[in-house]
C-alpha cells in the first residue's frame, strides 16, 4: 500500500503522495503534462456538470473554437502578446518524414511541410474567439453574447506541479460581449460570484473575493477579479478569475455594433475561467495524513458500503443486505459503492477508501444484520455511530450534510485563525519568515513598491478584497499614504 | 434570411447552406478547422451525454491523457506510424520571440526554445495511453481496464469539409485492456453494437454493421468493424469504428500481466470511437431543402411555442398561455422554447425554427386560446393538427415519438430502395456512373483487386456485413472465386 508522507514532515511530498494514493493523477512522458486518472477525472466531471448547469441557468451556451491560433492573432492585443508569447507550444510543420541517420531510422519534421504561418496551441482563446465575434455581432439585438467553452489549453510552464501548474490543463473559459460598460462589469462580477458560490457551497472552500492589483491583471484586461483560498500550509491559491476586458479586444479585432439609436460602437467584453487547478486546491484544503478528503457535494462516490463476513454462507446474506441498502440510498444521495471483493480484509478496504476520500463508510456484518443496523463512519473526523437500517434514508443524507458543513467550518476557522492585520515591515517579514498566513496591510498603490515586497519576501498582493478596511494608513513597506488594506500572502 | 440551395441543384452546396442557416458551425481562420457554434455544440452535448451514460452503464470510466505525443512513441507500432506520420501537427518550439525584419516587428519561434524531441498533437491516443497502461497493469486483477476519453484530436487533412473531415475534431476514444483474446473480441463487438444502437435508436439513422476489409483497417488493428450509413445522395458514411487491436499495442509498449496461474502474458486491446463527423451524417440523413431536420431524441430543443398576437393587449395573454404550456411539458419531453420576440412576424419565426431543425412547433393565438387549443406542426412532414391544450401532455410526447419513428422509417426505406445486388462489372460501372447506392457484390478477397476497383470507379468496400449472402460466386471485378458478398459504395 502506498505510504503517505505526513504534512508536518514534508508538505509538498504529502500533496504528491495523496494524489498518488488516491490514484487521481500521475506524471506523463510529456514535459509538464499529467495524466488524469479515472478517480481524478470523476471529480472533474462533477465540477464540469455543476458549473455547466449554473452557467446555463444564467443564460450561457457552450461552443467550441479551434485549438490552434495563428501566430499573428496573438500580436493584435499588445498586452496579450506580452503575457503569452513567452510560454507557448508552437506548431511549425504538418508531416513527419522517415530519414536514416548513421544507419538508424528516425522521424523528422518534413522540411517541405513547413507552415507558412506558425500556429500556437491556445494558452487562452480571447483572440480566436473575438476574431469570430466580429462576424456574429452587428446590432444591439445580437447582444449580450454569452458563450462558454470547455477546452484544453497549454502554457509552457518551466516549473510544474500536478493540478496546480501543468503545461496542459483543462478549463472552462467564458467569453461574453455586451452593449455597455455597465453590463460588462455586471457580468464580470456575476461570474466571480458564481465561482465564490462554487468554491464555498460545493467545494467547502472559503475564499476571499476581490480585485487584482494592476500588475497582476490578465494580459489585456481592464480589471481582474479573483477568489483566493487558503491552503493548509497557509499559502494562498488563486482558484478562479473573472476579467472585465473593457473594449480592448473589441478594438483589437474590430468588433462593433449598432445601438438602438443607430450609432456604431465597440462592444464590451468579459472573460472568466476555472481550471483543473481547482482540484489541487480541493486536495490541499481538506485532505489529511491518511489521504484524500472530499466534500460530499463534489465526491464522485458519496458513500461506500463494506459487507463483512467470515464464513462463505454469511457472505450471500450481508452482500444482499448491502446491495439493498445501496439501491435504496442511491436515488436520495447519489453514487454508492458496495465493495464485495472477497480477496481483501475489511481493514484494508477501509484504508483504501479513506485514501480515496469517500466521505462516508458503512460497515455491515452478520451481527449488525441481526440487530438491523450498520456502523457508519465519516471520513474526515472518524465520527462513528450505529444506525438502524430503517433510519438510513434520513441518517445518511443528514450525515453527508454535516460533513459538508463541518469541512467548510473547519477550513473557515483555519482561514480566520491564520489571518492578521499587520502594520509594520518588521512584523510583516517576521510573519512570512515564520508560519505565514493572510495579512491585511496598508499599501501605497505603487507597482514598484509591490514588486519590491515580492522580491524581498516572495509575498504578493493576492487581491484587494471587496470587504476591506478602507480607513487611511501608511504602506507597510514604504510608509507612503494608503487608502485601505489589501490582502498579502505567499501563494501557489 | 440565409438562402438554402436545393439538394437537386447542388448537394454539396446544400449541405453547407443547411449548416450555415442553422448556425451550427462555420469555417475558422485556422486551416481546415471549424468553429462549432452554440446550435451545433448543443447537439454534440446531447451526443456526449447519451453515449457517456451508456459507456458508464457498461462499466467504463473516463480519464484524460496528454494532448501531445512524443514523436518517438508514434514509431513504436509499425503500422501506426505509417498511418499517422503523414498528416500530423508537429510542435517544435516553446517560445515566440519578437524580431524586427526590414523595420517591421514580427514574431518568430525562438531558436533557443527548440525542443529536444518534437511532439505531435494526438491524431489518436493509443501510443500515449498504452505507455501509461504498462504502469497500471500487472495482474489479472487489474483487468479488464475499461477507459474512455473525450478529447480533441488533429489530423492534417488536405481536403476538409465541415463536420465530415476537419483538421481538428472532437471525439471519444475508448481504450480497453483484457486478459484474453475472446474478451477483447467481445468488447470490440459490444461497442460496435452500442454505436449501432446510438445511430439507429437515437439518431434515427439506419446502418450496416460489419468488418472492414484488411486494407481499410485502423493502423495497428487486427480487425476493424464499422457502422455504415447511407446519405441522401446515396453515398456511404462511416459513422463509427471499433477495433480489435489484438496484442499489437501491448507488445509495442510491453504491457504484460500475470494470470491466475502465475503465467505472464501480453494483454489484449480494443479501441473504439465516434466523432463530430457523426453530426455531418445526422445533417445529411434527415435534412431537406428548408434546412436542418433533427430527430427528437437528439434535438437540443424538442419543441418551440410561438405565441401570436396583433394587439398589445393580446400579447400578455398568449405569452402567459405559451409559458404555462411550456412549463407543463418540459418535465415530460425536455427543452421547450417560447419565442416571444416582438419585433418579428410569426411567418419569419416559423422559417427560422424550421431552418434550425426543431422537431415540433406549436402556435397559439387569441382565437386558439378561446378554443383552448394550439396548432401543432411537425418539422419533417409538415403534419399539422389542432390539439386541445388539456391533451398536450399526451399528444406532444406521442407526436415526438411518431416523428422519431418516421424519420427512421423514411431513412430505412431510402436505404432499402437504393441497395442492390450486382453480379457483373458492366452493371457495377453503370450503377456508379449513374445514381449510385449500396451494392452487395461478390469479391475475391484480394487487396489489389479492391484497389483496382477503387482506382477505376472511386467505389470502395464499405464493410463485410455481418448479415450477408455467403453463397459462393465470382468476383464482380476479376471473376475469381468469392465466398460471399461485401458492401460496395462511394463514400464520404
Amino acid at each position: 500500500m502506498a505510504q503517505i508522507t505526513k504534512r508536518s514532515e514534508d508538505y509538498s511530498r504529502w500533496y504528491q503522495d495523496v494524489i498518488a494514493a488516491a490514484e487521481m493523477a500521475e506524471n506523463s512522458p510529456v514535459r509538464g503534462c499529467m495524466v488524469i486518472r479515472p478517480n481524478g477525472y470523476a471529480i472533474w466531471e462533477n465540477i464540469q456538470r455543476t458549473l455547466d448547469d449554473k452557467f446555463k441557468e444564467l443564460g450561457h451556451v457552450n461552443a467550441y473554437f479551434p485549438l490552434l491560433i495563428p501566430k499573428s492573432f496573438l500580436a493584435k492585443e499588445a498586452q496579450h502578446v506580452e503575457g503569452f508569447a513567452k510560454e507557448c507550444a508552437i506548431v511549425t510543420h504538418h508531416r513527419l518524414k522517415q530519414v536514416t541517420v548513421n544507419g538508424k531510422v528516425d522521424l523528422i519534421p518534413d522540411p517541405e511541410s513547413k507552415l507558412e504561418e506558425e500556429y500556437i496551441i491556445r494558452p487562452t482563446s480571447e483572440t480566436i474567439i473575438w476574431d469570430q465575434y466580429r462576424k456574429w455581432i452587428q446590432s444591439y439585438r445580437d447582444l449580450p453574447l454569452l458563450i462558454n467553452q470547455w477546452a484544453n489549453v497549454m502554457r509552457w510552464e518551466m516549473r510544474t506541479r500536478m493540478f496546480l501548474r501543468t503545461t496542459e490543463f483543462l478549463w472552462q473559459e467564458g467569453h461574453t460581449a455586451h452593449a455597455t460598460a455597465e453590463e460588462g462589469r455586471a457580468e464580470t462580477l456575476q461570474m466571480l460570484e458564481v465561482y465564490r458560490w462554487f468554491a464555498e457551497d460545493i467545494l467547502a472552500m472559503p475564499v476571499i473575493t476581490g480585485a487584482k492589483s494592476e500588475s497582476e491583471r490578465f494580459a489585456g484586461a481592464q480589471e481582474t477579479y479573483s477568489i483566493e483560498a487558503m491552503m493548509q500550509d497557509k499559502k494562498a491559491l488563486q482558484a478562479a478569475t473573472s476579467h472585465d476586458l473593457g473594449q480592448n479586444f473589441a478594438k483589437a479585432f474590430d468588433v462593433k455594433y449598432q445601438n438602438a439609436e443607430g450609432k456604431v460602437e465597440f462592444v464590451w467584453a468579459t472573460s472568466w475561467g476555472m481550471s483543473t487547478r481547482i482540484m489541487g486546491a480541493l486536495i490541499m484544503t481538506h485532505s489529511d495524513d491518511d489521504g484524500l478528503v472530499l466534500p460530499p457535494r463534489i465526491a464522485g462516490t458519496k458513500a461506500v458500503i463494506i459487507p463483512i463476513w467470515r464464513k462463505d454462507e454469511e457472505m450471500v446474506e450481508v452482500v444482499a443486505a448491502a446491495e439493498k441498502i445501496a439501491a435504496e440510498l442511491r436515488p436520495i444521495v447519489g453514487a454508492i459503492h458496495v465493495d464485495k471483493r472477497d480477496n481483501m480484509r475489511p481493514g484494508w478496504k477501509y484504508a483504501e477508501w479513506e485514501r480515496k476520500g469517500v466521505p462516508l463508510r458503512m460497515e455491515i456484518g452478520p451481527r449488525d444484520l441481526k440487530d438491523d443496523q450498520v456502523m457508519m463512519a465519516a471520513r474526515h473526523d472518524r465520527n462513528k455511530q450505529a444506525v438502524k437500517i430503517v433510519d438510513l434514508v434520513t441518517a445518511v443524507p443528514a450525515e453527508l450534510e454535516r460533513i459538508q458543513q463541518d469541512l467548510f467550518d473547519r477550513a473557515k476557522q483555519r482561514l480566520v485563525d491564520a489571518t492578521v492585520e499587520i502594520d509594520t515591515w518588521d512584523d510583516f517579514t517576521k510573519l512570512f519568515q515564520g508560519d505565514g498566513g493572510f495579512a491585511h496591510c496598508h499599501w501605497c498603490g505603487d507597482a514598484a513598491c509591490e514588486q519590491a515586497i515580492q522580491d524581498k519576501t516572495k509575498v504578493t498582493i493576492r487581491n484587494i478584497p471587496f470587504e476591506r478596511d478602507e480607513t487611511e494608513g501608511e504602506c507597510v513597506h514604504c510608509g507612503n499614504k494608503s487608502i485601505g488594506r489589501v490582502l498579502f500572502s505567499q501563494s501557489y
